[in-house]
């Protein structure tokens, strides 16, 4: 077997040195990540194997990441990380699932052999697998120490994109527009929702020319008719109607950088009220896109998508976009950045956003969104889907 | 739309009533179910919302459970679920990812303005989505509340699966079975494994006779030669070998219930090392199947199987099983009984588990896994795959 690196391993080694930079300046002599994203990002480090506690240790004084987690994945760390034998830990098998023990009881060994006992320590406070008891082994375990949340430092040293990792969101931007495309030639009356899944994640993980596609964020989603008024539904048995809307998500991801994109079809002519809302956010979209420039805030961005919607009487509660990258799942989103009032955050060039364009009223909804990177020239789309309401003729 | 309950209505109340019993018993008035798995269990609610913060709440007075999340979630509870309008809730959309703010917050105000301001309320402290940040929301907001460690109570409760459960866990064995004969069938040198799980998500997601499948807790796993020694890795654009071992696990999910299994294939004829192992894993399992009787503890089951290892010189670390059943991403497993010395738990008819019998050697590893139904008679296997070392020829 010949594993192949997504990165050159000087890109690791700069990853790590800009995140202690950060860890020094928000006063950090250690940090603890759980986020599979934020673990991978650091070291490379690639398995499904996030629903058992593992974790990267970022120590100011240590040289390179620390790799812990259970004995049978530590082999995946030697495969896919550059990271010494030594700092590759792993804990006990009787830990998995003990009713009183945690593994993070011999993080804490490791941690107090390490001479790091009375550390200030940052951990992922509200990272999707870093549970509440998680934590309290770590308190317990480490009495001397100066436990508080890191705020994301990790996912926010994420945010710009290197040229080797837009390749990879250029990839993927590739691959889910070859995924909707499938989906889209799918979509006539009488074909199952699931039949179209399942060749969405056919698609998706034959990607094109040897560029694979891994498994992303979230699963694909289906929403059909009245289902379309929320987002997060997926795929039932149901056959497509003769006449009706169809509002779906995907993401496709390259080496576990994700990129995500909606889409709403008509099946049929459709109705008026539905053109003119598609209308409107893809113009609301254009606009917003034009002005992501370096210099310009997140809410900025928005307040311009907003103007749009408010002219043409719509309104949307929820953000219109969050930064993306690297991602595992549950989400596809970095947690961080997101396009919402009170969001000042300054767009830089390289940051990845998901414009979630999508507008959910009373009786259906509709979204068309746009994956972007930040240039000088705006936000530079990741796709190369058809920018409309698609309409299928039956 | 027409969105089919996985459930009759009548089931989903005997769930709820079986588990207020198991509150009385535990001493809580009240639960907070943060697991996807518990959630669906309880109520039937079914989304890709669990990368946000969501929960379905049961109190010992309140006739039907509560569920609590995100607003534009709260219409797919309103579809997937038979709750009463006025016991879904959703919090305000500006709570997500909020740096101060939390939507355990508004759930605070719930149980409040409810009246349950002192309860004796069991958090899920360990669950995958319940965060240290989550918790510390709700331990802040609830100061006269008592609150603690519900140690798995739903997911207890959910161990021995009802006549309806069985059937989707038989219907997912045998979309597991197809999706394993898939990979099979495509296992040749040459080919791409990214080729290969192509077809194995075609497959998991087509089912059969309009029985399709769902997102399953964990991606398709694959691994090659060297990589054969750790289990979690996922697939590669690497040509598969001219000769050469395989291990895959893949699961199949009906209406979300999982059905894991494991094999090992060889391109061309296998040496004598890994033959030998794979008769022993076969044996193994087939004693250990045999007793998995109504009244048998875990670790029996798991010493038989230990039993047959040692005197053939090999061993396992790691538990050899563990409960399965509904479930979401990132796991298939229970998280309550596992066959490994210790575990007292008696089999009762209904329980199912996955006897993972993977052996990981230094060099390589093999396993042949079987998920099964506890009977009168035996473990019964919930898939027809071959059970034994399947050589490809080349």
């Amino acid at each position: 077997m010949s594993y192949v690196k997504p990165f050159e391993k000087s890109e690791f080694v700069g990853r790590v040195r800009d995140v202690k930079q950060r860890m020094d300046e928000a006063g950090f002599d250690l940090i603890i990540c759980q986020d599979p994203a934020n673990m991978a990002w650091l070291t490379g480090f690639d398995s499904w194997s996030f629903y058992t506690p593992q974790a990267v240790l970022v120590h100011l004084e240590e040289e390179t990441a620390i790799w812990f987690g259970r004995a049978q994945d530590a082999k995946s760390a030697h495969i896919t990380t550059d990271l010494p034998a030594h700092n590759i830990i792993s804990f006990s098998e009787p830990l998995v699932h003990h009713p009183t023990r945690h593994p993070f009881d011999e993080m804490c060994d490791l941690i107090r052999s390490r001479g790091w006992a009375t550390a200030r320590v940052g951990v992922e406070l509200d990272a999707h697998y870093y549970t509440a008891r998680a934590h309290q082994h770590l308190v317990n375990g480490l009495p001397d120490a100066r436990l508080s949340d890191n705020q994301g430092l990790v996912n926010w040293a994420r945010i710009v994109k290197s040229d080797a990792e837009l390749r990879y969101m250029r990839e993927a931007g590739r691959i889910v527009t070859d995924s909707m495309n499938t989906a889209i030639s799918r979509l006539r009356p009488g074909t199952r929702q699931y039949e179209v899944i399942a060749d969405v994640y056919h698609t998706q993980i034959t990607g094109y020319d040897h560029k694979f596609g891994d498994y992303t964020g979230l699963c694909p989603l289906i929403q059909v008719g009245e289902g379309t008024n929320t987002p997060h539904l997926t795929w039932a048995d149901d056959p497509l109607p003769e006449s009706g809307l169809v509002v779906m998500e995907i993401g496709a991801a390259r080496r576990h950088y994700n990129c995500p994109l909606t889409r709403t079809m008509h099946i049929g002519a459709p109705p008026e009220a539905v053109s003119r809302l598609a209308d409107v956010i893809v113009e609301g979209g254009d606009v917003a896109l034009d002005a992501a420039k370096p210099g310009v805030t997140c809410e900025e961005v928005e307040a311009l998508w907003q103007g749009v919607l408010k002219r043409n009487g719509y309104s949307k509660d929820s953000r219109v976009g969050y930064s993306i990258g690297i991602n595992y799942p549950p989400d596809w989103g970095e947690r961080t950045a997101s396009l919402r009032p009170g969001d000042t955050t300054v767009l830089e060039a390289g940051m990845c956003f998901h414009f979630q364009s999508g507008v959910w009223l009373e009786d259906f909804g509709a979204a068309i969104s746009e994956p972007f990177v930040v240039t000088e020239s705006g936000g530079e789309r990741l796709t190369h889907a058809a920018r409309e309401l698609i309409v299928i003729d039956v």
